[in-house]
């Protein structure tokens, strides 16, 4: 039977639960949301007890479907203030699935400053005292839990950021091969785990399967078809990982740089998929990672130093651009240094990005120098003012240095795609319930939405609302499913999903259920945010975007804000 | 004929405008709401060359009504996002309206970092480059400005905070004596005035008078009543200025102490009106100043150091709790140390004194250490990150800091009296458009509404809702009259305002039709906010004071919450 793990910190009590009736069709960022929406009060301080920590696996996690192992951790955002859901790779998702585990809810805030482990096994789930891991990165962190846990478990967990409760921290995920290096980034859902105390979820590897699988045969025969169409068609992303859009976008002038002063970077051959890809290559890395169990695309990496020494796991699009031609940085180890540093203390790129490029614009340091870039970095590990500073995101920066150039909606940095050249993906950003988030709409060339017979040109405004609406109902249901979104964020997969959950719970549902439950989870999100004080006024990019031509494109952001605010109504 | 002064910062042209026939009702807080309501896009960015400055005389100004002379200062705030206006004593709003100038605007931005002084005479009003006081803290800048432009001018200016446009970044007015002591203080609109280039606004002393009172005699029979029951019945104040409410508030429970985990302090005879008056007067200090022209309260002062040297002007109640009591902080001198330099770098007491206490509760620096206290206000005027941090507000320091008890309302800090034992007041806190601002419907032991009959027990939570609404729109008149609130925000105020008025400018107007427009200003105000994407969700006091137990009172804020939202419904 599935159940469900309710973790009361100040009680220290863990609570094993039947799952609600309510939530047996949900997983994924349906469960979260559904769990933060029910459970955490809209205005609550999102430090404060409370507020809820929701880690729930997909509906197709554990299952063998490919790319289904992503795992959705939820709460109120610190960074937002409205809803978050952040999913992320590793391997958690197919071990909680496989132990039976629908949703672990950490809930209250320990009396002390204590840290704890919860270490879940399939016998057992227990609340350990952690305190000899304050203060460590997330490196040193999984290794020393590997080394007395075992080398073959599951680590979520925070580092120094998460323990400060920085707005910007994150929550780090062990890869397959075992190091902190995927994130469940955005939002400042580790600053949550900080506040709950808790520094690391270790789960055991689940040795046992209690996934009952109504029709394996059809599931197995889709999930062959799925996998073979993907190592087709995902050979680019196979060989150089998201790096790829590099070219693409500065091509498009769409590539943040400068702080968003341009949209192209006179040294993107630098940083491109080229040169990453020969970096790797040449110096013993790995060009093709799979981030999480039943991954065939495998767009992660290991990244090493001009002496083969490991730099870095998982180099990719958003960190190359936001550390790298947002900063004026075209040092690629530079950058792997930068997101080492991130992962390390359990730090969004993305928002960090956006705070030195931020700090570069207000002359705490030039735009391109790296060395201070990472200095700068480096004070989070010290636990210095400033530290706490570049790690509160590019919202709170912005205000500290008196800026009106600030790249954020809803107080989130802003991903690496211009909305000025990506008009869909700007749209998303002012739209999401998340804030600026590129996954949670991403309109990038030659995505469609939900009519597969209309198409989209990415630099004209019309059609913008409609695309990224589609694609924020189709994302929310991947986001359910633990689907990575590379499996193809199209009508298709909405057919496909119908005819996986059918064989795999014997349900009966249509793509029009499918495409509901996307809508669904948005409303509740919504809902939420409402609740928790978000208007129209909210769904809006940053002034300087619709009024400054960005060179070399000469665009601005021009998609209708009339439109853009009825997108939903 | 009065007129509009409207100063394009980014042209650098200054036009001479009639005054608008739907202006000529309104001054003070009535014509910045109106304007900035009118003018100012509610989600421009408030740095942004679409926010405007606006500030204006009361319509009760320069025309010998005692208290008349606060100036309204309001825009679009960088501090709370929604609509501010913040007044002050000094003496340019009696200048600026026997000049004839009902308000100035200043819009726009420069195309570079230029600073500029504006400039009025009775003749002419120019703009000047002023380049030379970059870095100027509002000392030497006033000193400076006297030189240059004689010893009779009145002064509005930034100091260090407002060039680097921080959020807590006041506006200083000289006072009569010539001190830059008096601060439209909340909010950040010195961070606007900065964003705008502008370092000082000089008006020359009005040589003529261009205000025409109708019925002078009225006027002057009226003003003679008022002057004399003023000095009747606020000996008090006149005698120990605003500390006098630190005897009561402590006996009471509700002076903040320990960053509001308290409600008293062991030490507060260190800090009341008695040692400050002892303090005062045996250093030969003046314990009875007046801000503005014709004040007959003189709750103003001037305080010295032991050895008799000046340290600074205008401590009050405020400063005294919020940079004393709240910080652990018995020692006066420290306090006045700490409000000079404030004063000094143009920065609010009430948000910095919050800000060293949410330092102090995340262990930066000791509760009571006064010397590290001053060492870390000091990094402002290094331009410091640390210092614009310092400068930066409770609500962001929180946040960087990662605490989830931030006593702020919309953003902004929270005045000395804690809304737990204030209940009207912290009612006042929770609804008022501008933030958490005690004068905004200051509900302090005493005061009743609109209705004379009726009384208030400030510890009951029931009647808050409606005495802190009464009390808003009695605040809303008299800022919109140029009136210091110590005029008595009462009904018969109200009564008086109408015949004032009258008598004046020859209008007919009644006691409702004052009312109505104080109502007015906050409809004005709230619209701006709700257009800014404020809702219900924005009027309530951060959770911990409605958990939380304040010792020693043993009090929560317990107004009713739904009663509290439908204020204005």
């Amino acid at each position: 039977m599935p159940r469900i793990i309710r973790v009361n910190m100040q009680t220290l009590e863990v609570k094993h639960q039947p799952v609600d009736k309510s939530y047996l069709r949900l997983g994924g960022r349906g469960l979260t949301s559904w769990i933060v929406s029910q459970e955490v009060p809209p205005t609550c301080h999102p430090l404060s007890e409370k507020n809820k920590l929701i880690i729930a696996p997909g509906l197709l996690s554990g299952t063998g479907v490919p790319l289904s192992n992503k795992l959705s951790i939820g709460a109120k955002s610190p960074m937002t203030g409205g809803i978050k859901e952040s999913n992320v790779g590793g391997t958690t998702s197919f071990n909680l699935a496989r132990l039976g585990i629908k949703a672990i809810i950490l809930e209250g805030k320990p009396k002390d400053d204590a840290l704890y482990v919860l270490h879940i096994s399939s016998d057992k789930v227990s609340l350990l005292q952690a305190n000899e891991y304050r203060g460590c990165g997330n490196y040193e962190l999984h290794q020393k839990l590997r080394e007395r846990y075992g080398d073959r478990v599951s680590i979520l967990s925070i580092g120094q950021a998460g323990e400060m409760r920085l707005l910007a921290a994150s929550i780090a995920s062990s890869d397959v091969k075992g190091h902190p290096s995927r994130h469940a980034a955005r939002g400042g859902l580790g600053a949550v785990m900080g506040s709950k105390g808790i520094k690391a979820v270790i789960t055991d590897k689940a040795t046992s399967n209690q996934i009952e699988i109504k029709d394996k045969k059809t599931l197995q025969k889709l999930s062959k078809d799925l996998a073979q169409k993907l190592v087709q068609t995902k050979a680019g992303l196979t060989k150089y990982g998201t790096a790829q859009m590099v070219d693409t976008a500065n091509a498009l002038g769409g590539m943040a740089s400068y702080n968003f002063h341009r949209g192209s970077f006179e040294q993107a051959e630098l940083i491109n998929a080229e040169t990453l890809y020969r970096n790797i290559t040449q110096r013993g890395g790995e060009p093709s990672v799979p981030c999480m169990p039943g991954c065939v695309v495998r767009c992660s990496n290991l990244y090493r130093d001009k002496n083969g020494r490991y730099l870095t796991s998982s180099l990719e699009y958003e960190t190359i651009v936001l550390m790298g031609s947002n900063c004026g940085i075209s040092d690629l180890d530079v950058i792997a240094s930068l997101d080492y540093h991130c992962d390390d203390y359990g730090l969004d790129t993305i928002d960090t990005g956006n705070v030195i490029a931020l700090m570069m614009e207000a002359g705490v340091l030039p735009f391109g120098d790296g060395g201070r870039a990472l200095k700068l970095l480096q004070e989070v590990e010290k636990g210095s003012v400033m530290g706490r500073v570049v790690g509160s995101g590019a919202s709170v920066v912005g205000k500290i240095l008196g800026l009106d150039r600030v790249p954020v909606v809803k107080n989130q940095g802003m991903p690496a795609y211009d909305p000025r050249t990506f008009k869909g993906m700007g749209t998303t950003y002012a739209t999401s319930p998340m804030g600026a988030d590129h996954t949670a709409g991403p309109a990038i060339p030659g995505r469609g939405g939900l009519d597969p017979s209309k198409t989209y040109d990415l630099t004209d405004p019309r059609g913008q609302v409609e695309l990224s609406r589609d694609l924020q109902i189709i994302i929310a249901v991947c986001d359910a499913m633990g689907w990575c979104f590379f499996v193809g964020p199209d009508p298709n997969t909405m057919h496909l999903t119908a005819k996986l959950l059918n064989a795999c719970y014997g349900w009966q549902v249509s793509f029009e259920d499918v495409v509901e439950m996307g809508r669904r989870i948005l409303r509740w999100e919504r809902d939420f945010n409402r609740s928790a004080g978000f208007t129209k006024a909210h769904d809006r990019l940053p002034a300087f975007m619709l009024e400054e031509k960005q060179p070399p494109s000469g665009r601005i952001f021009d998609v209708d804000q009339n439109e853009i605010e009825n997108m939903f109504s």
